[in-house]
C-alpha cells in the first residue's frame, strides 16, 4: 500500500499526456440526462461526476472516496466487460474497456476520481465516475472523442449487466477483502510472531502477578505474554471467521436483486473473473436481495476488528503500565526508546507506539459504531449508508494492519525485561502467602498477609510470630518456583 | 425494581423452613477475615455478602446479579467437588457440596442472592456469595451449624482449587452459551424458519421494489422476504461461529492463569464435568492467562448479536413501512392486529411487533458498546469488569431471542399481501421502463420515465408519443413477470 | 430510592387488601376495543394491560416497566384531572382521579404495573396500564364495579386532554428530571465535596507527576485531586445545562402535537401542576411536534452523562493505580479496606470501588448508544423508541448517582496519602531536571537526565559529572517546591 | 495514501522557492537528542519531525494531522512569542517567530507539516514539527542557516514557557472553536432558517399525520416542518451551550498543568492574546490539571453534535419518506432533482441530499463513540489520546456543517408540496374519527373508524350506518381544520 503516491505521481503525469487538447482548451461539454456541463478537459470523468463535485461539497478533498474502492471497482469493471462479451459484447468495445478498467485497477488513473464519500448512499456518483473514465478513456484508447459516448457508453457498454446498487457492494467485497488480506492480517500475524517469540524469550523470567492492579502470585513474565500472543492469534481467527460473506459478491444482481438485464450465469461468471484477478476466494452471493439491502457482511468484519481493538488496547495498556518509569513507575519492562518523549522534559522517553495502538483502537471502536448505525439502517431493496460503511471499515483496517506493524518494529522486538526490578518487586510480595493454603487454611495464611503487610516486615517473620509453621515449613512451602501451575 | 420483593417474600417462605431457628433470632454472627457481622438468620449467606450489600448500595434490586450467571456457578461448583472429590477431598463434604450446589444450579436458592452487579469488578462477591450459601447449605445438610464453617468451609472446600478469578469468568460462559442455546439461536430460528415460510407462500406476488426508498423496478414479495430470511440465516450462522470460544473454560487457572493450587488434570475434568451437565461442548480453555485477563470472547459474542441487532432493525423498519397505512401509506402488507394502538385515535392499530424489535435492536447496540469498553480495559493479569460485562451479554441474547419469538408469534405469521394494493403500485410504476435499456439504450428510456412523470400518463402512452417504439413493443418488451431474474 | 422492594411490598399488601371479593374469585372479565379478557381480580388493571402481557413476553420482570416513570404518570394524570376539572370535569370523577393517581404517584400500586419496556415504542400500554389502574381504583373510591369503566373510563376520564403521544414522553421527563435532581446531582456534589477535601487536605505534598504513564515534573497531591474536582464540578454544570429542554413538557399535544381534543390553556396548567407536585421548574414545551417525534433533550442529558462517565472513569483509573501495591505498585495512596479481596488469596485488599465506579462508566457510555440509536429514529409525528429510551436514561442516572456517592463514602474519604513512599518516588526522579531548561538550555538538560538514566545515578552526579553545573547552581535550580507553578 | 506523491511535488514546486540551496542537495542534517536525521533539504521541519514519519507509518496521507489543528497552532505559537517578548524574549527572535507563525496559521506552510495523527498521544511530535518549521522559517528571515537551531531554537525559543502538554490541548481548542464557529454554527443556522421559511410556506396546508408510521389525525405541513426547526435551533442551543468550557485554554500549564517554567501572568496573557487574534472569547482554562489530563469539554461538544446528528437523521428521514414515490411512496413532498439517480434505471431521482446527511449522522454518532473511548482513557497528568480525539471532533464539525449547508442548499429550499397528494390522503383518513371522542366517546368512534376500515367505506358512512350520529353532525364536528390545535 505504501509509496502508491509515487506510482499514482508517474500516472498522472503519463495520463495527462495523452489526453487531447488540455493546454489548448480548458473545458469540454458533456450532457448526462439533466443537461449539458463542463467539464475539465485534462480529465477522463464526465458531466455526472462533475455534477456531483458541484452537489456535495461535504468535507473536501480529505473526504474523497477510498482509493481501494475505486481499484476494485476497475477489478470489477473489467470482469464484467470480459464476462460480457462472452455474452455477445462487441470484442473491440470490451477490449477496450479491459484495458482502460485494468489502468483503473493499477491507480493509475486516481486523479480522475474527485467525488467525495458524502454522496448518494448507493454509490451511484462513484460508480458513473467509474463508468465515464473508463469509457472516455477506452474511447480515447479506440481513437474517438472524449466525451461523445461513442463507440463505449458509460451505461450501456461500462456499466453493461450492471447497476449502481450491485456493483459498489461489490466493490465495497473487494476492497475489504484486499484490505483485510494486505494489510490487517499480516499486520495481525506479524505481531503475533513477535510476541510469541518474546513469550518464550521470557519463560524463565518469574515475576510478580497482578490483579485488580494490586500485587497477586507470581507467573512467568512468558506466561504473561503468552495471553497477549493469545489474543492476536484468536483476533486473526476472528477475522478469517467473518470472511466467507466477505467473499461473496452482489454483481449480478443489477437494481433490486432480482439480475434484471442480467444473463442467467452473468453473477458466477463475474464472481469468478474477480476471485481469478485477486487471487481471493470470491463467490456469487446466493442471495442477491440481502447483498443489496443489507451489508451485514461488513457489520460482522468490523465487529471482529472492534474486538481485535479491545485486545490491542489491552496489551498496549499492559505494555506501558509494565513499561512505566524510569523509577517511580512498575519498571519490569524496558521499552526501546525511539524519540525525544518531551518538548519540555529533557531526556524523557515515552511509549509512544502503545499510544498509537490505543488511539487506533479508539478509533475502530468508533468507527465500528458509525458501520453499526448504517448497517442498521437500510429501507427495502436497498441500503444506502454504502459509501460511509466501506470508508470506515476500510479505515480500521489499514489503522490496525499497520498500527500492529508499526507496534511490533518499534516496540515489541525491542522489550527487555528489566530483570533487577522484577526479583525485587517478586521477592517482596506478600501473595507468596497464597501457596500456604493447602497447608494451613485461608483464616490462618490472611493472618500472615494482614501482620507483614501493617507490620511492614516478611512473610517469613509474620508466620513465624505467628506461629503458624517453622521456618522450615516456610521455605518448603513457598517456592516461586513451584507457584506457576498445577501440581 | 418491583415485586422482587414480594418474590423474596414467597422465597423467604418457603426458603426458611428449612433453615434452622428462623423465628427464634432475626440474626446470626458470621465473620470474614475483616470481623464479625450480622447475618439474616433466614438466609444462606455469610459475612462477606452482607458486606457487599453494605459497600455497593448501586441501583437496587433491578440490578442485581443475573440468575443465570448464579445458577452456572451452581453447575461448576457441583463440578468442582465432583473432580476435587477424585483429588482427595472427603466424599461426605463433597456429597453435600453437591447436594447444595445443584439447588443453587437449579434456581432454588435465588432468594439468598442479593448482590449486584456493580461490586467488585472480578465478580469475588458473587463467588464469596455462592462459596457461602453453598457451604451454609451444605452445613445444614449434614447437621451443621449455619456459619461455623464447618465441616464445610467456604473456602477451604467449596471454593478448592478456585479462585474468583477463574470460577467468575467459567461462570459468565457458561451462562452466556445457556442463553445462546435455550433463547437466542431458538428464536431465530424460529423467525428463519416463519419467515422462509412466507417468501414462499409470497414467492408468485410481484410487486414494485424501492431503492432509495423510491420507486424501482418489480421483484416478487417472496424474493423480498428471502433477503430477510438470508439475513436471520446468516446471523445463526455468526453467533455460532463465535462459540467455539465461549466454549473455552477458565476454571483451573485460579488466581492468575498459572493454576496455582490446583492438580494437573483438574482443569480438563471440570470442563468435561460442566460439559457433561450441560449437555454443551465446554472444553478448558488453552491459555489461562487470556481467559482472565481479557474477555474477548464475549466481546465477539457481543459482536454478532449486535450484527444480527441490525438484520433486525432492517427488517422490522421495512416490514412496518410496507404495513403503513392503512389508507396513507404504502399498505402493501396487513400485519396482525394486536391491540388497540391509541389511547386517544379509535381503531388505530399500530406495528407495535416491529417497534419492540427495533427498541431491542437499539438496546443490543448499546449493550454492545458497554461490553466493548469493558473489555478493552482489563489491567495485567484480570479484567475487573466481569459483571458488567456478563450482564449486558446476557441481556441481549436474552432480548434479542424473546423478541424474535414474539415478533415471529404476534406479526410475521400473520402477514398478509395486500393484493389489490400491491398490483396498483406495481402496475403504474415508471421503473419498468428499465426493461427497455437493452432495446432502445438508458437515454432514451429516461426521456420517457420523464416524460411520463411530469405529464402524468402512464410509460406506453409516453413511449409511442415520443416515437421511440410501437406499442406492440412495448407490450413485447415491458413485462413484469419477465424482469424478475436474469434471462 | 432503595429499598423499593420492601416499600413495594407493603404497597401490595394494603393495596390488595382494598379489592373485591380476591379470595372468591381469580378472575373478572374486562373489554378493549379487541374484546374480552379474563383479569385478575386482585388487580387494578384491565384487559389492554393483560393483552400486552400476552404479546410482549420479552425479558421478563426485571425489564417492566422502570417504577419512575409509573410514578412519574401518577403526578402527570393527577395534574390532568385537576386542570381537567378546571375545564369541566365532574369534580366528583376528577377527585376520585386524584386520588388514586396519588397513590400511583406515591408508589403505593407498583404492584399494578406488569409490563416490560419492550411493547409499543410510544409507551402506550403504560398509558393505558396507568389509566386503567387509576380508573378501576377511582371507580372502588366510588364505590362502582371494577371493570365496569363507569363512573370512571379509563379513556374518557382518566387520559382526557391526552393522548400516549404525550403523556409518556411527559412521564419521561418528569421521572428523568426528579432522577437527575434525586439521585444524580446530589451523588455527584457529594463526591465534588470529597475530592475538593481530599484536594485541601493532600495541598502541600509534593509528589512525581507523570505523564504518558512515565515520570515527569512535580506537582501536589492537593493539585493532582484538584484536576477531579473542576471534571466533577463541570458534570454538575453539564448536567444541569440540559435541564431546560428537560423541564419542557409535552403534556397538551395529544396525539400528533396539535392539541386536538384539549383545550387552549390545557398544556400550560398542566405544565404548572406538575412543577407545583415536583417543585422542579417544568413548562410546556414551546414545540409539541419536536416533543413528540424527536427525544434530543434526552439524548443530550446522555450524552452530558457520558461526559461525566468519562470523567469517573478517569478519576477512578487514577486512584487505583495510585493506589496499587501494596509491594508492587505505585503505592502513593492507601485506599480504604473493605473487604476481603481474593476468595484465593489471603490477605489481598482490591480497589473495589473504583471497580464499580468503572463498570457504570462502561454501562453509561453503553446506555448512552442505546438512546442515540433510539433518538435518531423517530419517524414522522412520533418517535417510537420511547420506553428504550427512558429506561437507558434513568439506568445511567441512577448508577452514576449511586456510585459515586458510594464510591465517596467507601472510598474517597478514606484515602490517604503514603507520605514515605511519594517522598522516596519524587526526590528519585528524573524530570526534575526540567528545572534546568531555562538556565542551560533543554539540550543539556537532557544530556543530564539521559546520563544519570543510563549510570543509575541522580541527576545532581550526572550534572557535575558532566561539567554543566556546579553542586550549588544545582542545589539552588532544582527544587521541587519552586516547580509547582509560574514564577 | 494516493495523492502523498503529488503533494508533496507541489509542495516541493512552491516550497522549495524560499528555501536555500534546494537544487545543490537534496538532504540537510538536523539532530535531536537521538542523533543526527537526514531532512528534506526544501523543508523546514527538522530531526524530530523525521523520525516521526520513520517511526509512525501509520495509515499514510488521508491520516495527516488535521491542518486546522496546524494552524491552531500558528496562532498559539504567535501569542505566545508576543507575550515571550513582554517577558524578556529578545524581540529580534519573537518579530521572527512572530512572522514564521503567522505563515504557519495562514496555512502557506502547510506541505511542511507531513505527520500523522496515529502518533505520539500527546501530539508531542507536533509540537515539535510545529516548533521546527517555525524556527527553521524565523532562521532562514533572519538570516541564518537551517538546522542550525540558531539564533532561533525550536525548544527555546519557539517552544518557551511551553511544553507539548499545554500546548496541544490549546491547539485543540483553537482548532475546534473555530469550526464551530466558522462550519458548523453556520451551517446549522442556514439550515434552520430554511426549514423556518418552509414551515412558514407551508402553515396553511393541512395534511395527515403520521404516528407508528401508521395513518393519525391531521396537522399542517407547516406545523410538521416547525418540529424540524426546534430541534436545529435546539442545536444550536446545545453546540453554544458547551462552548464556554471549549474556551477554556490550557496554555500556561506546561508539562504536568503547574505552569512550571513560565512566568506568572503568561497563561492569562497568552489567552487574551488567541482571543484577540481569533476573535472568539478565549480565556485562561481555571484548572490546568483538568485541562491536560482530561478532555472533557471535547467529550461534551461531541455529544451536543452527536445530538444534533440524531436530530438531522431524523429530519432526512422524514423528508425522503414524505418524498417517496413518484407513484408507488407516500408523495407528499416534491424534492428538488440534482441529478440523474441509478445508472440502470432511466428517469430515476433520488433523495441523494438527504443520503448524504443520514451518512455523516452514522459518522458523528461513530466519531462520538472514539471521542468517548479516547475521553475516558486519560492517565495521571495526561489524557495520550489526544490527536485521535480532535481528529474526531473536527470531522463531526465540519462534516455536519458542510451536509447542513448542502443539504439546504440542495435539497430544503427547493422543496416543494405536493398539493392534489397531500389531499387526497388527509381527506381518505380514518383517524379524522378522533374528533368525535368528546362527542360519542373512545369506544363509539373507535366502532366507526373499524367498521370503515374493515368495509372500505367513509367514516362519515359508517357512522352514519353505525347510527352513532346523523349526517349534520358529521360535517360539523369532524372538520380537518379545526383539529389543528387545542380550543
Amino acid at each position: 500500500v505504501f509509496c502508491q503516491g509515487l506510482k499514482a505521481l508517474s500516472a498522472v503525469t503519463s495520463g495527462s499526456a495523452r489526453l487531447h487538447n488540455s493546454t489548448q482548451e480548458a473545458f469540454r461539454i458533456e450532457y448526462d440526462t439533466f443537461g449539458e456541463l463542463k467539464v475539465p478537459s485534462d480529465k477522463y470523468y464526465g458531466a455526472q461526476t462533475v455534477r456531483s463535485t458541484m452537489n456535495f461539497k461535504i468535507g473536501g478533498v480529505s473526504e474523497r472516496m477510498p482509493v481501494q474502492v475505486i481499484r476494485a471497482f476497475g477489478i470489477l469493471k473489467r470482469a464484467a466487460a470480459e464476462v460480457n462479451q462472452d455474452y455477445g459484447l462487441d470484442p473491440k468495445i470490451a477490449n477496450a474497456i479491459v484495458k482502460a478498467a485494468n489502468e483503473v485497477a493499477e491507480g493509475k488513473l486516481n486523479d480522475h476520481f474527485p467525488l467525495v464519500v458524502w454522496q448518494t448512499g448507493s454509490g451511484t456518483q462513484t460508480n458513473m465516475n467509474v463508468n465515464e473514465v473508463i469509457s472516455n478513456r477506452a474511447i480515447e484508447i479506440m481513437g474517438g472523442k472524449l466525451g461523445s459516448k461513442t463507440p463505449v457508453h458509460p451505461n450501456d457498454h461500462v456499466n453493461k449487466s450492471q447497476s449502481s446498487n450491485d456493483t459498489f457492494p461489490t466493490a465495497m467485497h473487494i476492497a475489504a477483502a484486499q484490505e483485510v488480506n494486505e494489510v490487517l492480517l499480516p499486520g495481525l500475524k506479524k505481531l503475533q510472531n513477535a510476541l510469541e517469540a518474546k513469550s518464550k524469550e521470557f519463560s524463565q523470567i518469574i515475576k510478580i502477578g497482578r490483579t485488580h492492579t494490586q500485587d497477586a502470585v507470581p507467573l512467568t513474565l512468558g506466561q504473561e505474554f503468552s495471553g497477549y500472543v493469545q489474543q492476536i492469534k484468536y483476533g486473526v481467527a476472528r477475522i478469517e471467521s467473518t470472511m466467507p460473506r466477505v467473499y461473496q459478491l452482489a454483481a449480478g444482481g443489477t437494481a433490486v436483486g432480482t439480475g434484471l438485464n442480467t444473463r442467467i450465469g452473468f453473477a458466477e461468471k463475474v464472481a469468478a473473473k474477480v476471485a481469478e484477478l485477486t487471487g481471493l476466494p470470491f463467490v456469487t452471493a446466493p442471495n442477491k436481495f440481502e447483498a443489496l439491502a443489507a451489508h451485514d457482511a461488513l457489520v460482522e468484519l468490523s465487529g471482529a476488528m472492534n474486538t481485535v481493538a479491545c485486545s490491542l488496547m489491552k496489551i498496549a495498556n499492559d505494555i506501558r503500565f509494565l513499561g512505566s518509569g524510569p523509577r517511580s513507575g512498575l519498571g519490569e519492562l524496558i521499552l526501546p526508546e525511539n524519540e525525544p518523549g518531551s518538548s519540555i522534559m529533557p531526556g524523557k522517553v515515552n511509549p509512544t507506539q502503545c499510544e498509537a495502538v490505543t488511539m487506533v483502537a479508539a478509533q475502530v471502536m468508533g468507527n465500528h459504531v458509525a458501520v453499526t448505525v448504517g448497517g442498521s439502517n437500510g429501507h427495502f431493496e436497498l441500503n444506502v449508508f454504502k459509501p460511509m460503511m466501506i470508508k470506515n471499515v476500510l479505515n480500521s483496517a489499514r489503522l490496525l494492519g499497520d498500527v500492529c506493524s508499526s507496534f511490533t518494529d518499534n516496540c515489541v522486538v525491542g522489550i527487555q525485561a528489566n530483570m533487577d526490578r522484577i526479583n525485587k518487586l517478586m521477592s517482596e510480595s506478600l501473595m507468596l502467602v497464597t501457596a500456604l493454603n493447602p497447608h494451613i487454611g485461608y483464616d490462618k495464611a490472611a493472618k500472615i498477609a494482614k501482620t507483614a503487610h501493617k507490620e511492614g516486615t516478611t512473610l517469613k517473620e509474620a508466620a513465624i510470630k505467628l506461629g503458624f509453621l517453622t521456618s522450615e515449613q516456610f521455605d518448603q512451602w513457598v517456592k516461586p518456583k513451584d507457584m506457576l501451575g498445577p501440581q
